[in-house]
């Protein structure tokens, strides 16, 4: 948090392309780790800047900034994600914004938001239907075959409202109700791993498009209510 | 601001096609405009939701809820904006992010920040090429024919990152030194008139593609600095 919106060092993670990885990045799971390791000696942790150690049952999956693109342009929509799963599905998760001062927070039994003195439950909007549904997805971009794009230009299609650039922040909105639907590919567990108990726990349903466990990542879709989740998988598999 | 993340009351104001209004426009440019009509009864009041008022070289420019659709999906990207012009050149500006607690504010030779007991002095970047810029611009469906996506397409080609979302919000970040480039079509006078000075006094540059005063609305590029401004209209004049 104190990097953004100062002057950062913004690295090249890849050769070819932009992938901008900040110190903020690597201060942070730095950070969290070493909380992580001390307490839990025995869990696994898994990073996006710094990798996998350990091997077991239990695991901590953790990205430190999610939304690098929009922590280095100054958009307060990006967060802080730390999952805790077991046997390969999140059980418990955390997404913190820490500029705004959000944090959402997911137990066995209770997804919360707390923002200074306020502490709400999480709950979807409860929406079943496609042509009522406020849909979001980081950036048309990321549908980057004709196959996937094919499966966007559907939903988009079939829904009644479009928001782009939300990152992680689009999924724990559509645990507090405000959003009915993401639909994301190519994510990694790290990405996604924490919202997982965060929607669910709202009331929420999340998959990959295949129907299973996204706790491990891939291609993603989150929706409000098991409903609309099993209706926007018939039509990205239609698609 | 009450009705940020409730259940809104959401008209159509387009028969064809999804144009929110929530009662939140309506009772903000209300609001505003009696504040205005008390103080300077001879000036005139353009708003988005009640239209114009009184005819004087001094006119009010309101947008009560800028980025409406964030506004109804939880997304803290919109702003509360309100330009003073004179004779049709905007020379003060107010961008408002309530939930966040953020101004952003333009006054003759100088644009600032608050938030809390922090007040900073906008500046933009500096950044002069393109092939370093980060561009913003609220969604590429606004690029809704081929001659304008054309136009979207060579900027996206020609800049370092790319962040879609931000309706208002993406000029305020410009200001700030947090995005270098802004471009957008079809904008009116209430979308962008309180934002030119905003930029202008933190040494931005803003326009219309043809290079006209932007106060009025159009198809507007806004940059850190007049030389980035200079080389994003001629990409898009030649594209």
């Amino acid at each position: 948090m104190p990097l953004f919106r100062t002057q950062l060092a913004v690295d090249n993670k890849l050769a070819s392309g932009f992938d901008p990885v900040t110190e903020a990045d690597k201060g942070a799971e730095t950070a969290i780790r070493a909380v992580i390791e001390a307490a839990f000696p025995d869990h696994a942790i898994i990073g996006e800047e710094w990798g996998t150690s350990g091997d077991s049952r239990f695991s901590w999956i953790i990205d430190p900034v999610d939304g690098t693109r929009a922590f280095i342009s100054g958009a307060p929509v990006w967060g802080t994600l730390i999952g805790f799963a077991i046997d390969g599905v999140a059980v418990a998760g955390l997404m913190s914004q820490p500029f705004i001062g959000e944090t959402f927070l997911a137990i066995p039994g209770r997804s919360t938001y707390r923002r200074g003195d306020a502490a709400l439950h999480n709950r979807t909007s409860g929406a079943t239907d496609l042509d009522k549904a406020r849909v979001f997805t980081t950036t048309p971009r990321l549908f980057n075959t004709s196959e996937l794009l094919f499966k966007w230009e559907a939903i988009e299609a079939a829904t009644r409202l479009q928001r782009f650039g939300m990152d992680c922040y689009g999924y724990a909105l559509l645990a507090a109700g405000q959003a009915d639907l993401v639909i994301e590919p190519y994510l990694n567990t790290y990405d996604i791993a924490a919202l997982v108990p965060i929607i669910r726990e709202a009331g929420g349903a999340i998959s990959c498009w295949d129907g299973s466990e996204p706790t491990g990542g891939g291609n993603v879709v989150a929706a409000a209510t098991p409903e609309l989740l099993a209706k926007a998988l018939a039509l990205v598999n239609a698609s």
